[in-house]
């Protein structure tokens, strides 16, 4: 089954905003195993609105819009399906009695704009949005499915995953269900890791393998087709034990547990705390750590040194040490025991590094990252490609793993 | 003139990655004012590809495309160009020669794969990549452009630049130019600002004005088509000068100066240091200073205090005015002078709020903001709309820009 995802907006084609929706759906579609074969961008102009949906419909087994259904006159989605499929709108007085209270919940007036909302080409089913005004749009069309989701990315992804994927299955009319599981990696590269699983791929039709990087992260997705969802877990669970044991401690997580969560799982097991004394990386670690809900429980705090003095006054890290290299395994480990001081806290993970514009005497890239825990002080060396940003975003993803490594003891060689 | 961009690649429509190259060229190409209708993302597949690129030419007048010359069997754009052109493909011994010595450059033998690369369309031109190895193409086909460039955003960027726009210029074929100025404000939304603007915007023809809303920030586009570039300048000139009157402080920069910038440059002039001190945010303000290359010359470190204690004992902040309330003006003030004295900075930048998710006693997106400097102290109340990222992410802005108004000294009321 081929479906095809038209956004829509003059945003869009302006380049103010990234279109981060049809990265969000083509991820959603390929883990169920639709097939992609275009994706258009267009903006909220009548006539070329029409000339994407009416192509799309000549190509793809169902058209998935986002995008032009607000309630503002620019809003043009409803109008250009009633085109291309020669219906009528028509307007339902009882979503604009949904819409009215939905509008009085908030304790406010409807604007007389949403009655707009309640609109939609004949035959089509209007379709709830628990977290926006604007309803969706699915229509059976001659054997085809046409969807009309909001353009706001949360409206969009929720309606996605309730409303038009489980039609889309449905349509897809086989009695089979496509199951993905994803194995989370870290510290290997691509190629190293399909090396040590090329075999299994290469014998893998069903369930089948892929790799997806990002960001240093390498995730193993393993898909199954069965007949239902315990079918399909049993064909995964053998293939993905396997694959576990061949990447060993490289493997930190399932699914949607991201490096973040993994940590947080750790350290509340020991009943441990955690804080970062930073330099090159200028507080993102903290700033990943404290990106989970919860993280309160475990992180403390940090200490962000970037000049040298507060290494040594607010760390605690040796003025020889400094003197030196600030760039080094030495000053990487006195932070990190140094935060455990400052900020009482069991686990202290320390940066130093280099991200660049290259200054005179150091190498850009090169970073150091420092572990101490209750139990042990580890300190590794990293080498990091590309520019200043690109530098320092790697790095506070290794910083992550790497304290995941110093607070399980378990470090192995790459 | 329109312009058509068309981004190849497979991972695209699997969502594995986020459509960045079709934003920024679409970005570029509204900055020099080009029109574009349509934006379509193609996988690596013959017959796809040139459905694409046959279609784009019936539509625009000049094709961007990007990905697929890369060296490997599924780069196809160079063959996908000659099947809808019906040209046939030749080979250049001269750029074969240039790969070659790029390669030796590096220290490495070129592998015989990379010699796709010196392959071109008939009478296309090879143009220049000096940031990768891949040549892009350049081809005037039946009055219509068609630029096929790579798929790693920075090469492409640069050779867009360079010499994708300067070809498309001259193509456009007028005698006129196109020069835009971007005035860059915060502290008002963007219903206010056009409020503020909305004679000027309703008289403005050439030139003419627009709005860019980006995380807070807020953009005033002047764009003036004239004879030259000197004569385009004078037509923004008095515009421009209309426009800081009215907005004010808002103003904080021009074009591409982001408020990064302009923090490090008062502060500069000012010979003071400034270091923060983050509870809700978490290093996420430090993190945005030090993201500009220089920072380190006034940016001297952060205390994050996400615990409590921390803030009493590491910034000094009064039990009382902890037991009194966290998230409050006074808890802002104490951390941000705290923060000067803990750090030895001359401005101390202090973050405390509520992210969510709702803790019972406090509402979510509460932020205070205090900037202590040698010559005052000053707090500011901010509500944040949205989820815990973009609360975090908004307050990092907003706190970036209330350090400039407390530098400075102006501030004002919206």
């Amino acid at each position: 089954m081929i479906v095809e995802v038209i956004t829509v907006g003059t945003e869009l084609l302006l380049g103010q905003i990234v279109n981060g929706n049809a990265a969000f759906i083509a991820d959603a579609l390929a883990g169920k195993g639709f097939d992609a074969h275009f994706q258009v961008t267009v903006g909220d102009n009548p006539a070329r609105m029409e000339a994407a949906i009416a192509t799309a419909l000549e190509r793809a087994d169902a058209v998935i819009i986002t995008g032009g259904i607000g309630p503002t006159p620019d809003d043009l989605t409803r109008e250009a399906i009633c085109a291309v499929t020669g219906r009528s709108l028509r307007f339902s007085s009882e979503w604009a009695e949904v819409l009215r209270e939905r509008f009085s919940g908030m304790g406010r007036e409807m604007p007389s704009n949403n009655l707009r909302q309640a609109e939609y080409p004949e035959g089509a089913e209007l379709i709830h949005n628990p977290r926006g005004t604007a309803p969706g749009l699915a229509l059976s069309h001659r054997g085809r499915w046409i969807f009309a989701l909001p353009g706001v990315p949360r409206e969009m992804a929720g309606m996605l995953s309730e409303e038009v994927l489980p039609r889309l299955a449905e349509a897809a009319g086989t009695s089979e269900t496509l199951v993905s599981r994803i194995i989370r990696t870290w510290g290997r590269s691509e190629s190293r890791t399909a090396e040590l699983l090329q075999d299994l791929y290469l014998r893998s039709e069903n369930p089948s393998l892929a790799y997806l990087a990002s960001a240093g992260e390498i995730k193993v997705r393993i898909t199954a087709k069965a007949a239902d969802v315990g079918e399909a877990e049993r064909m995964i669970a053998p293939l993905s034990s396997e694959i576990c044991r061949r990447l060993g401690p490289a493997v930190f997580g399932f699914d949607d547990q991201t490096i973040e969560l993994r940590l947080l799982e750790l350290l509340e097991e020991r009943g441990w705390t955690i804080g970062t004394a930073e330099s090159m990386t200028a507080g993102l670690v903290a700033a990943r750590i404290t990106l989970t809900p919860g993280s309160s429980r475990v992180f403390r705090g940090s200490v962000v040194s970037y000049a040298s003095d507060l290494k040594e006054r607010l760390l605690g890290v040796a003025a020889e040490t400094l003197g030196e290299g600030v760039v080094s395994a030495r000053t990487a480990r006195e932070m990190a025991e140094g935060a455990r001081r400052t900020l009482g806290v069991d686990v202290g993970l320390a940066v130093t590094g280099s991200a660049g514009p290259a200054p005179a005497d150091r190498p850009v890239g090169v970073v150091y990252v420092g572990v101490a825990t209750p139990e042990r002080v580890e300190t590794r060396r990293l080498q990091m490609p590309g520019d200043r940003e690109r530098v320092r975003v790697y790095t506070t993803t290794a910083a992550l793993h790497l304290a995941r490594l110093g607070i399980t003891g378990v470090w192995w060689n790459r």
